[in-house]
């Protein structure tokens, strides 16, 4: 197959109507009027952000999570994305045809469609990066500033979950729910409505739960202090491990937990635990915001301090 | 450097207001009403699509050009742009620093900020894409379909500066227009009146001329006769070189030319040659589409025929 046929077989059928078939140079989208775009764009390497050899549907679900959750986390609706695939040379065709299934899936559980791209080759390992879309009524997307003093600091879900689904990868008969935690993040999409009404700030927790918090606290130029409890980890976490020095850090620093962390006024705390009800999502006030700089994490009373705060692609 | 700070240094300066300093996980854009929102996407692999080890400001240029090409073929005007950056382990800085340098000086020239995206490391060849947006006024853009029996075809610039240019790589000592014509192919932007008043279909050529005529009578259901002259060459092009059997079918075939072919009805004749004055771009009528499939390329009276009429990332 060459380039055209490939595009022909295995992309085209994603296709929405902005993408023009894939047989155009461009995708044309005509905006809702009153609403703002949202976009982003992540990119994934083969042997840094998933396993060496790995190329089927779960990477394609995950580059498309992973995003999906850049948009979750400003309160937007993701509406369509682009792609952009490096594949090594000489992969098998089952290998995109299993890559272009997992697109599937994922757009008709979260309702996108594909609206254009580009595949190339390369002779190096598997690079993807795709450029989600979506759209939040004017002035209402959530931004890194904007939390307040006196901001409560609130969580979904749980804390670790990318390093419990990392550590999981090595056992291929253990269980599949760590699995899908690194594979198949679920993006918040359910808070959008608490997101565009109550929250002052937000971010989704990819780079690390304690480095994501950093991110909020200073874009809005302030601090803000939290306090951890057992209740935060995963189940996967057993009570023994957690006696080792490393693993409270590890789960607060690895990141990959695509919850959202959001800052919001004290007025709004009934509303935002009624919407959790409403649309069946967990969420913990897990502390305050205040004037001056830097995040403090206490756990069991104690600060906790850390080597790293999240992860980083560069260190040299 | 790690991730962070390099992002701070670099690209942070580039960012637009959209872009939210790179601050945030996303980029924010109310587009002005009554506009289309023109979307492209292209990614480049070192080795494939520029020589091995290169890296600099030419590679940026490259890239950001070529995307904007894309939109000129739409009608679009140029907004921003989000970037993906896939960095061989262990780049010195100082070519991160050349890169960015190179989207700082298109940025200036066709008015366009970086509006998001992502960084990483690979063990692999480089690989960098780019996602363009640009805005045309509503149902305004051209399409590859659209294109009507008897309409005429045009044609800005000549035919053949992608393969020249590749051509003149191997002479570091050589003349820069060539090597321009690799690294700065212009988008041709000023065309932007002509594609939104009168053309019926439009593509770049970046496939190849043959191909990309082919792109627009497939799209377009009809066929395509075009005469190709000596005329259609350019400068760099040797007259006794055209006597060697595999030089016409290269310069019509090679891609990478960035000109643009449209068509449009016959009425619009004097209109075009008007535009081209004001506007200062030379244009051809090459030819006329037909009920029919398939295109025809006359060159001194005969029909060429060809091997492959562009260029395939894959082959298998």
């Amino acid at each position: 197959l060459n380039e055209f046929e490939l595009i022909e077989k295995y992309f085209a059928p994603l296709a929405g109507p902005e993408g023009l078939g894939l047989k155009d140079d461009a995708a044309h989208y005509s905006p809702p009027p009153g609403f703002d775009l949202i976009i982003t764009k992540d990119a994934m390497v083969e042997g840094v952000h998933f396993p060496n050899g790995e190329y089927g549907a779960m990477i394609a679900e995950r580059l498309l999570r992973v995003n999906l959750s850049d948009l979750a986390a400003k309160g937007a609706s993701p509406r369509g994305y682009l792609l952009s695939i490096a594949w090594p040379k000489n992969l098998p065709v089952k290998e995109i045809e299993a890559f272009a299934r997992g697109l599937k899936s994922i757009q008709a559980k979260f309702k996108i469609s594909l609206w254009g791209g580009d595949t190339v080759a390369t002779t190096g390992p598997l690079v993807i990066s795709a450029t989600l879309i979506g759209v939040c009524p004017e002035n209402m997307s959530c931004k890194r500033f904007g939390a307040k003093p006196d901001d409560d600091i609130w969580m979904t879900g749980q804390v670790g979950k990318g390093f419990v689904g990392l550590s999981s990868l090595t056992n291929s008969k253990g269980p599949q729910r760590p699995r899908d935690y690194y594979y198949r993040p679920v993006p918040r999409l359910e808070l959008q409505s608490v997101l565009r009404g109550w929250a002052s700030a937000a971010i989704d927790v990819s780079d690390g739960f304690v480095a994501d918090l950093n991110h909020i606290a200073k874009a809005s130029h302030l601090a803000m202090t939290v306090e951890v409890t057992d209740h935060f980890w995963p189940s996967e976490v057993k009570a023994d491990s957690l006696s080792l020095p490393e693993t409270v850090p590890s789960l607060l620093t690895h990141g990959d937990d695509y919850e959202i962390i959001f800052t919001a006024h004290k007025d709004h705390r009934t509303l935002i635990l009624e919407a959790a009800e409403k649309f069946l999502f967990p969420v913990s006030r897990i502390g305050q915001c205040h004037l001056g700089k830097g995040v403090t994490v206490k756990y069991k009373g104690e600060e906790l301090t850390f080597d790293r705060t999240g992860y980083s692609h560069f260190n040299s």
